[in-house]
């Protein structure tokens, strides 16, 4: 079938499928949210099966190990996608809850009323198992979902669909509320961001490349996330042994994240104090230090940092160190280099720590805590479809809350307008 | 100066002041607003005289009677504009407003803080009282804006631009956080739509033609309002002289407006009963009836709808009337042809009236009242920089909120992540 044709009845069919889902039953789509993970348990050995001629394929094409590794399902993995199954089961409703009802001048009563969007088209790359986490919880927040994975996990994702279509189907809803991309054609992907009718957002997960080339060809919203350019800031009056833990922390818990800091700020009444023994740590720790001027003069194992590094994504254990003349610069400073994910700041000093949070236009801005909790999880949503740098609609972290829209209801009582 | 370039000079300078507005104490902006205020007060007779030459210009290229009008500054329609600034000025302040804070397991704090959007691109057409309605309630939410309104009513504008400009100098704020485009070159609105490094959001303001054309070809987000095509269903349960009333001010109150009733359901149970009573006022009040068959057999003064009559938005004295079978081929109808902006049922009951809600999937959903009541104002948002009829971020009036955005916020005591 063409592609076309094919994209169009998939669009068309979750569309449908997408006003049921909406006035479903919480108890129907937990159900169906149960089945699903009954069905994934019983197939087991369909989806190893399934899983070792996606891994048979990518060693053949010569994937990297990393990729290699995403692509995995191990018998943990799934019990981490029944795990979650579970979660996403336990979370309240989110569909029709009412917010905000006030009584106006008028006798009409206005308030919100959270509503799904519809359609969510999700772009993914290797990892099957976000296959069954971004389906449920579109499901969860009452969307009709359409995946489109990485080719290299074709096989895998076919045989999740399927438990995905049994878990629905026992629930008596339509199957067609999620639907894999069955096709490894990439005419799949340009059709899926354009098909404005049929889908209401895109949400991309992937590499910066991935997600930059989604949203520059989409015509259909995108709740995107591009890089975590992350700071840390030590202020004058930052507390020594808090802002050492703190910047250790939010670069070597974790390097590939897009949480994990990428510069180090130091104001420089504290840079000859604390940069020695941040230096010593890191070193330990193995990362590399690329520094401005002043901080190369400090620390002997730093290398000189070019333009390019202050704005640079390292994702490895590389760090870029700069000494600043205090809070304006770093204010300064990040509002210039970074990616406006997640920027902190290490201070004692109230005023400081207000104007920070103020003045630092960033997805989540931190008072004396890792940039590491930039995390729906760590936030309380209870889930995390993926993380926003964007400002219009969801910023920072997506929930629930981002795959849904609050419509305006009035309750009167026969009022009319003069 | 060639357009793309004097369009990134302004864009770069409203970038530039967008970040001081952003972080401007509410009284600084207020006292602006105050100023601007004073301002225009000063300049009645320049704004007069400027107005004077856009309407003889509109009168010499023949601009029609409706355009005219909408150009022209009356003294009223300045007392008015004044008194606009008045009410902005007297709203809560929205920058920096914190909600959700709540104390997570890891002991660290989590909540959102309201901000601006940054630089909002405003599009519209003829009437120059727009311009200050829009820059106000841009500046009152901490956003810089770049005005575009249509080439007839360029002088009138750039006289008020001056206003706006001394107002912001005066408060101690940048003159360029409110910018008129100067020039009647089409050019700069496609340049406007797509600097996405300047502009963040970009609203237009005017008829569907125009949305459309703005919103197919910006790079840069768009919310829109394209039109109104708006429902009330009288239910089986519905009291009698409520629906009456209903149905009546839904279309005769006021015909050229978004929220006006375009077409009429009626339950067959009551068709034979109301729609006699319906046709009469109707008819009074020198309105065109459209029907289906079964309307039309009952009613003898309605005339048979096409099938373009149900989609379509009159804004006059014209209306489509359909008898359907009940509350589910109500809901049928109106998610099919509605353009999801207000649908109303009348109806006593509580079932029908809550299924109604749910599953019309319009930006405004009412019960027992009148369409005519979707509306900023009448919705206690203060102000109304417009209606979307979009589902992402800003869905049916949008009011300061919808020109601004919510970032995370985190308190920590020097937590770490384990």
């Amino acid at each position: 079938m063409d592609i076309v044709q094919y994209m169009n009845q998939t669009g068309s069919a979750a569309r449908e499928a997408a006003r049921r889902i909406a006035s479903s039953p919480t108890a129907m789509r937990n159900c169906a949210l149960m089945a699903t993970k009954d069905a994934l348990d019983d197939a087991r050995p369909r989806l190893t099966d399934a899983n070792a001629q996606d891994l048979e394929r990518g060693r053949a094409s010569g994937l990297s190990a990393a990729l290699m590794d995403r692509l995995e399902l191990t018998p943990g993995r799934i019990d981490a996608m029944l795990e979650g199954l579970d979660q996403v089961a336990a979370l309240p409703d989110p569909v029709g809850s009412i917010t905000d009802m006030n009584t106006m001048p008028s006798g009409i009563k206005v308030g919100r009323m959270r509503v799904p969007l519809g359609v969510v088209g999700i772009i993914y790359e290797s990892r099957p198992n976000v296959t069954v986490e971004a389906a449920s919880l579109c499901l969860k927040s009452g969307n009709a979902t359409i995946l489109r994975g990485g080719s290299e996990a074709l096989a895998s994702n076919c045989a999740i669909a399927q438990c995905l279509e049994q878990g629905l189907l026992a629930a008596g809803l339509p199957g067609a509320a999620v639907q894999v991309v069955e096709t490894a054609d990439r005419a799949a992907v340009g059709q899926l961001i354009t098909m404005s009718e049929y889908v209401d957002v895109i949400i991309p997960r992937g590499g910066k490349g991935l997600i930059q080339r989604i949203s520059d060809e989409a015509t259909i919203p995108v709740i995107k996330h591009l890089d975590g350019v992350c700071h840390v800031y030590i202020d004058d009056d930052a507390d020594d042994s808090m802002a050492i833990n703190i910047a250790i922390n939010a670069k070597t818990q974790r390097y590939g994240t897009c949480n994990t800091m990428e510069t180090l700020l130091v104001a420089e009444s504290k840079a000859t104090e604390l940069l020695p023994i941040l230096g010593t740590n890191y070193g330990e720790a193995g990362v590399e230090l690329r520094g401005c001027q002043r901080s190369c003069s400090i620390l002997s194992t730093a290398v000189a940092a070019s333009e390019a590094d202050w704005a640079e994504e390292y994702l490895g254990p590389v760090l870029a160190v700069r000494v600043v003349s205090g809070l304006d610069q770093a204010i300064e400073h990040i509002n210039c280099y970074s990616s406006q994910h997640t920027d902190a700041i290490v201070t004692r000093d109230h005023g400081r720590a207000m104007r920070f949070l103020r003045e630092v236009d960033s997805s989540s801005v931190m008072v004396n805590a890792s940039t590491r909790f930039a995390d729906g999880f760590e936030y309380g949503l209870g889930a995390e479809i993926g993380i926003s740098t964007d400002k219009l609609h969801a910023r920072g972290p997506v929930g629930l809350e981002g795959l849904m829209s609050q419509k305006y209801i009035v309750l009167g009582e026969g009022q009319v307008r003069t």
